[in-house]
């Protein structure tokens, strides 16, 4: 049985003042993720996440899409005792279902979509105090950024790249290969 | 204990009429791979071992480079009953010593060069029939393109891309970064 994702939202970063993102019905993925993102581009600049390479130099964007898990995400709300955790507050760019253990997903293998096109997971993204702050700041409780880190471990979901263009659509099937 | 590649050799595919490679004492790595190689390029046409895209449509290139390990070269060898096979023979980019089981190496895994440059391991390179044919032909035996197939499983070498360009030299020892 294929593993099968169903995308049950879209969402884009293009306000440049905040990582939160904003809902779309359907996108036209292309090389670099999605066009007017904050992450969009087949080339990034290095930073935190990749501590082996300097500040600033230029490598290739494996980080262009967030993805995260209804699933995944309802768990980190009852770890954390909140009533939910909304995708935009931790940036997200897909929300899938069907998919309990999305974080988990090795590196490598591909997530195919019914227009053709394809993405490429680069594993865990890992928690970090940016979505912590906001979730803290709309249950106006301080304490939650640190309990977000902690409990969103290995739940967070993946980041993503694009290796063919393709549109996608809220309803879409993604099926999951796995080799 | 972290684990280091020697390169051993460095080798390029510049003769059009074939994927056999010949040796460098260095190269600068570009985003794409090695300049002028068959293999070169950001982006690629998707062929047989991407059967879930249509032939020739545009993907972004995973298999810029080939690498192999001196260790299972002979290993193979010793398994077909042949003094040795040249890593020029199967259209090899890079050699290596030192990771006895490379093409056990998972997707996604980065080696880091002294120069400050990158790769990412994209996983096993199955063999097939090509290399086997021009083995055969340099020992004279029909019969070692199968049994090549057969012996050369996850022995092969992997495929790797380059997330940030930069000198790569004989003699230099990258550092496997296994997360």
């Amino acid at each position: 049985m294929p593993l099968i994702a169903r995308i049950e939202a879209i969402l884009i970063a293009d306000d440049p003042s905040t990582f939160v993102t904003r809902a779309l019905d359907r996108v036209a993925l292309q090389f670099g993720g999605i066009e007017g993102d904050r992450h969009f581009g087949i080339f990034a600049k290095a930073g935190v996440r990749q501590p082996m390479y300097k500040r600033g130099q230029e490598i290739m964007n494996r980080r262009q899409l967030s993805i995260v898990s209804v699933e995944e995400l309802q768990g980190i709300a009852e770890r954390i005792g909140v009533d939910h955790i909304k995708p935009e507050w931790l940036g997200a760019n897909l929300v899938v279902s069907g998919v309990p253990e999305l974080t988990k997903l090795p590196m490598g293998i591909r997530m195919m979509l019914p227009s053709g096109g394809g993405l490429v997971c680069e594993g865990e993204n890992e928690p970090c105090s940016g979505p912590g702050r906001i979730i803290a700041s709309h249950y106006n409780d301080s304490l939650l950024t640190k309990l977000f880190i902690q409990k969103a471990q290995q739940a967070r979901g993946i980041v993503a790249y694009v290796e063919r263009p393709g549109e996608i659509r809220v309803g879409d099937l993604a099926k999951i290969h796995m080799e």
